[in-house]
């Protein structure tokens, strides 16, 4: 779907808004609708309130009708085609469109389990997580009560919501939907920043081999060109840096072992906050390293 | 073979003296008779040198002999079974009884290449390296002239006589042949030794599943009862140390993220000396840590 | 005082036993006669319990009497020279004999203060105190009740019991009476101890000049030959180690800036547990470090 | 003199010109005459080259004239008010205002050695000194020949003129002239930014009493809001930052001892390039820190 601007949305008719934005929500153009009113919007966040308020606004039954629109997490509608474009970049995203036969297998109970106790399909805002924090989301909230679930699930659907909306909108204010991952490599042996230095990002789940994100190589200031990750949410999931200090510092003039005492150094670190700043450096030298999680 | 003392052997006629080190150097029972003039001797390392000086001082004939009574590594004679009990020993302890079929091929091709340049065996001092270090060895000193790998057979053969010597013999003095691996955590958040943090040590080799070498837990001090490795050589290769550090805090009264940032710490780091003392201990927040060679 | 075995004083006849530890308590020669009733002792902390249990044993009034018998701090007895030998040696440990005349003003405040509610002297170990932790002491100790006020008069009697009799008699145990400074100089530019690094340690006051206490040099381990402190309590206050890194690296084939970015480097830091060990080590390249209490 | 734009610059006429850019060089308005050929100027820097090509270009008896147009460092013209006003700032700007009586003859020896030698006055910008680096700059040159002597006094002649003219003149350009000094505080303890720190920046000499430059505190970014040193050379000298560590601590719901383990934390270091970008950060918990030169 074409990018849109705040400008634009403000000056049109119903239809047309309806027309740019009535896909937010999952199978509810309603949700549009009703925001048209409250034009103009002086923010994205203004437009951004007045959808969820139209949400919160409206009935049980609107309610439970929004929340069945959504489809099985890697259930039955993945598998034969039915989902919305949105839907199925969103659950690519977090591989759910990979899953093993045992993965599947866990989904498909865990499905069952939760529309048998609650009558409504689980969901969650899957570009916050990886793979194994869903599990552990559905795990949790099986144990809750049905209000708080109920509570949970519109809490999900605002989140997806928000991300699709910061996508689709461009205006001079951001939602605050995303993350930054960054890392910085300063080297203590000869007192300046580590330029040429490679970095591998990783994904690692408990079990499996750990899944490349990206691999970049650092500038003359120690740093990356880019944020590793960046304009989305970091998944809750855990993570990997590789960094080549090996290479490094045969590269420098730098008396070392050999094998040097610290070739590939591993960080391995675990996102928590989708939304936060998550700098995580490493100073080092031939035979030492230090990392914390900076900001 | 029994353990004898330094006493014992310096009362032996040569005939026992024979019987009880004739198989320190492979095949050579000769080097114990000339050793058994220089008695008694006031040390171990005064037998050593002893036995190495016979060595040093016999003909070119005898050395060569020596030389090639020595077992291709990972050849013929560990196939056929006709190994010294001694030799068995060593190379299993580098994992050449446990080769795939494609390190099988490199080292056989390596072995040809060797004797055919040098025609003698290629010698290493086995339990020193892991299995990639003695692959590298072997690429290495096939470069070599022929009379430096003659000095460097020889020099392997000293080494291998002094860890078999080392432990035949009980004396008030060792011989310098052990390294020593070892551990401590501590913890910044709360300003103690961390107890009860489980410890794995892992050989990584640039391919395949890291080996699990052994699984431990810290003590009151924050180390561990014994040493990670000690009474042997540290073979030259690669290690992860994986430190239990999210379950740690966990148990700790601290307020952590979920997953917590720090989960399983690994330290990857390479040994270059296998005679010396490697600590490579992690100082630890739930947010932070540093590591480093220490000693 | 000469020292004396535990087993000669388990041989010892009362009038004996009271001549060699008559003393331990002040002016209280009937602390010893009592416990020399429960001889003989397996260990030296088994005769120190039948010293305290005399004491908690015995009535009022002669706890009282205990009491009473101590000096003032930085007192009158101190200028008029009728303190015994022990407390001169313990006032003059913590700097009480060295008073500004500020200092001794607030000192003579207190006393005067303290006796005015109390109706007994002010006691402190002042081995486990550095001047301006026995002033902080003695205002602190002024807020409490009575009742308070003479278990803690009590609890420093033992203290000081415990310190003399450790000195006094040799055993092979020890009591808990002791702490340890450390430290430990680690180079991470070159992956070894740093040896030949000048440490000087100072106690540092609020105001006034840092006392210079002790002046040492890294061995080649990077530690000190001696324990910065040891063989006594540390005294509760501030301490500054000073490193002298500059002149270090300036002696290894180190490019540095001129001036070198390091030069002194000190470590400001409390000590708030005497019978404590603080191990206070640093971790140094020529641009950076870092440090933090040890065990 | 107040500020003038490089436009304005390269409209004027050469009297206005050297008006505005006479005393860029001491006593030597002849370098803005013969500059001002060379309009127009596409930037800040092409000036500057302009003006220093005039100085190389100029005959020895120009160059001899406009080094002895300088002053004494803290001599007679300084007492005597003789300085020019940009002297006069540049001199007390170093302390040397503010000499000891050691101190002045100290210079006024250095001073006179200085002239017998090489029959001019000794030249140092001393904007990027500290006093200390000046007496050992003045020593240290005191030994050169007089070629290189000279070409010592130019460099520091244009190194004072590229000062006087960065702040003279505003251009969308600026001459490479400034440092910059800046901290960061995270606190490893609770894993976020540092807020609420004081920090204290002190210029330490080797005696007297440390003289304090600026007194700050931490931001929600554990950030000062304006660097430590910007917008100048950082004079080549030695510093201290301290940290109140120990009160943000206490701030903090942390259990640590009384006293504190950490209470002012000093941190000292040497600044050798004054236009260098100086970032220490300090990273801490009640129990530890690290620091190290950033960038």
């Amino acid at each position: 779907m074409a990018q849109v601007t705040l400008d634009e949305l403000n000056r049109m008719d119903q239809r047309a808004f309806v027309a740019a934005l009535g896909d937010i929500f999952e199978h509810a153009p309603w949700v549009a609708e009703a925001a048209h009113n409250a034009r103009p919007f002086p923010s994205l966040n203004a437009l951004y309130e007045a959808m969820t308020a139209a949400v919160r606004g409206a009935g049980d039954g609107r309610q439970m009708t929004l929340i069945n629109g959504h489809p099985d997490l890697a259930g039955k509608a993945a598998r034969e085609g039915t989902m919305t474009t949105d839907s199925k970049h969103e659950q690519s995203s977090a591989g759910l469109d990979r899953l093993s036969a045992d993965e599947f297998a866990a989904f498909h109970r865990l499905n069952n389990a939760y529309r048998e106790k609650f009558g409504m399909p689980f969901i969650v805002c899957v570009r916050r997580h990886g793979k194994e924090s869903i599990l552990r989301q559905f795990e949790r909230r099986l144990g809750n009560d049905a209000a708080t679930e109920r509570d949970a699930a519109l809490t999900e659907i605002f989140r997806i919501g928000a991300l699709r909306l910061d996508q689709r909108v461009t205006a001079s204010d951001r939602l605050r939907v995303h993350g930054r991952l960054s890392t910085h490599v300063l080297d203590t042996h000869a007192g300046c920043p580590a330029s040429g230095v490679t970095i591998e990002l990783f994904e690692v789940a408990s079990s499996g081999e750990p899944h490349l994100l990206s691999r970049t190589i650092t500038n003359a200031d120690g740093r990356t060109d880019h944020p590793l990750i960046a304009e989305q949410p970091i998944p809750i999931a855990h993570y990997e840096l590789r960094f080549g200090i090996g290479e490094y510092f045969a590269r420098q003039a730098v008396a070392v072992a050999d094998p040097p005492f610290l070739g590939i150094v591993p960080i391995r670190f675990a996102v928590a906050e989708p939304e936060a700043h998550y700098h995580v450096p490493i100073i080092v030298t031939p035979w030492s390293y230090s990392t914390y999680r900076g900001s």
